[in-house]
């Protein structure tokens, strides 16, 4: 590969747009040639060695003719691969900051916890002014079932280990992870999941685990289970739910994800009390952690070295 | 000190009586003969080395006329030095149930991530079918004081820790545990506050200690601060918390306990929705947990060996 004289990091957000993504690059990164990438044009194109975006209008990437990375903002890159004009022989990198496993950690043991601990009920009392009689939580008899255990599914099951917590995570290839037990495969499936009284979904998004949260799987667990998905909507066969928890099959939902979003205003789940709901906040991407790892991947590609992140499109995600 | 042939294990507790602690106790340690305090009599008063108790009436455990240790159900032992007729010569061990200091933790990190992550403003959304723009929780701008690096103090750092999120202890003598950061003193208790954007409370109620959740206490946090109390009531200066939430210095509390339990209908700390309220739940003793405590506590005493957790009276807690 040739060497950029003054490359340019292009930059592409939706929402608020670039501007705050390249100011926290520059923090990071002092001297940093970063720039919105509709607004590069002409002999700049081809001074741009990495891309830095979410959802790029299709066609802008072909532009960069020295590409050297592209970077996703977020651990997904669907808006990246769906580009038909993406240029296939750059290496695209998904987001890992490992402040993102912390929030994501962070939102799943707020939602155990206020399920273990009943924090309806006591918010309830205490709406009403009642002290109710005491109530001692018991955490051994809480076993959490994480459904991928990859950078999210790992960080998780190690920070509920250090709380104390029994969980196992499910792969689709066995692996070892020195203090992370783990199962792979249908039939282990079952079994882990008739131990579990949580179940957390965290795989990613594919023509394998579309739908794997419905009925017959939540006829696996012991009644009464909580169910948190944070993978991404089309997980969950959301038909399925609310049968689910009015039979007492589960007992409560933690939704953060949905097959529509923004959920729409009229969805039977936004009145349902024992569906908790949060609009895809698990582990939103945060401009200053998330520079830390464009800055290092940029550095790395720039040094002829791998980046961390890349996907392994044969996988599929 | 001789040996009593066939020992008695004397139970006593409020609420639901002894029976169900006589009942955990017997699952944990087969054979063991532990009957309610309150029905030993006779020749049998002289054949009971244990006592396990809560808040046994005056005068009863005078009785014992062989005691040799009288464990508390529950880690203070307020109730058993109150009783005037006390044996001075007999052991008093608080109970150290480690899964109690698990509980503990798990309860203040559901207040600390119900703050940090807003869960107040995001069920107000839900409420109202609304689904907000997104919000990125960013966990390096938390910093956690703990007052009181005890037995639950110590277990709650290691596990703030575990889950990234900064923390410091206050105690009283300068101590090192490996992996727990802490400091002592008046003036270091200042520098740490200055610095701390959570004050979680669990110190022992002493003379030294009461009312130290006060007005000039908070004046020396940064503003907008959480306070967790799962100390005692009696650490909370209540008049100063409610001007405190108003001015802006505390944006939230969350209390466990209260001067008065249960908190009096007409409290206003019920009507205030920016005061968390839960009924002294923290770390309820929870009998199957605790008896296994006790059990290693009567093995220990009976082969003339020191139980765990006795209580140090010079220290006056
Ligand atoms: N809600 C939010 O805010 C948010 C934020 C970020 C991410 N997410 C979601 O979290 C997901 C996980 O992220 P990550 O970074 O931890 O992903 P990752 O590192 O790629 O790990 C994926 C895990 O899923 C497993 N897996 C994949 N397909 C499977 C199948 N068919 N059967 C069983 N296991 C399978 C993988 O096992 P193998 O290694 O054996 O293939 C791996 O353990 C993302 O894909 C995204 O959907 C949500
Ligand atoms: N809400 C609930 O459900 C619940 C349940 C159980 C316990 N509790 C409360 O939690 C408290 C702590 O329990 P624990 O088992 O962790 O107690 P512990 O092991 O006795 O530890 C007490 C800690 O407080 C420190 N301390 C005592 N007096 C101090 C002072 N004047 N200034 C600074 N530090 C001082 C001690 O430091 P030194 O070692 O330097 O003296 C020690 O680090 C109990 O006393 C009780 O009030 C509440």
């Amino acid at each position: 590969m040739t060497a950029i004289v003054n490359p340019i990091v292009a930059v592409h957000s939706t929402g608020d747009g670039p501007s705050a993504w390249i100011a926290a690059l520059k923090d990071e990164m002092p001297g940093v040639d970063a720039r919105p990438a509709l607004d590069i044009a002409g002999d700049d194109l081809a001074r741009v060695d990495v891309s830095i975006s979410w959802r790029l209008p299709h066609g802008v990437m072909a532009r960069f003719s020295n590409l050297k990375l592209a970077q996703s903002i977020g651990a997904g890159v669907d808006h990246i691969l769906e580009d038909p004009e993406r240029p296939l022989h750059v290496p695209i990198a998904r987001l890992i900051d490992p402040f993102m496993a912390g929030s994501m950690t962070h939102h799943i043991v707020l939602q155990i916890l206020r399920w273990h601990r009943k924090a309806d009920k006591f918010e309830r009392f205490a709406a009403e002014h009642v002290w109710p009689m005491s109530e001692a939580f018991d955490h051994r008899k809480l076993h959490v079932a994480i459904l991928g255990l990859g950078t999210l599914g790992e960080h998780l099951s190690r920070s509920l280990t250090a709380l104390e917590i029994a969980n196992t995570g499910w792969t689709r290839s066995p692996r070892s992870a020195a203090g992370v037990a783990s199962v792979s495969g249908a039939a282990e499936l079952d079994a882990l999941l008739a131990r579990s009284n949580v179940v957390v979904c965290l795989l990613p998004l594919t023509e394998q685990t579309e739908g794997v949260l419905c009925a017959e799987l939540f006829a696996k667990l012991p009644k009464g289970a909580l169910l948190v998905n944070v993978g991404r909507g089309g997980h969950l066969v959301e038909e399925d739910l609310i049968p689910a928890l009015d039979s007492g099959q589960l007992s409560a939902a933690a939704l953060d994800v949905f097959r529509q979003e923004p959920l729409p205003a009229d969805h039977p789940f936004w009145s349902d009390a024992r569906i908790y709901i949060t609009p895809h906040i698990a582990a939103e991407v945060n401009p200053p952690t998330a520079s830390i790892a464009f800055a290092k991947n940029i550095a790395l590609i720039r040094a002829g070295e791998t980046p961390t992140g890349l996907v392994d499109l044969d996988r599929g995600y």
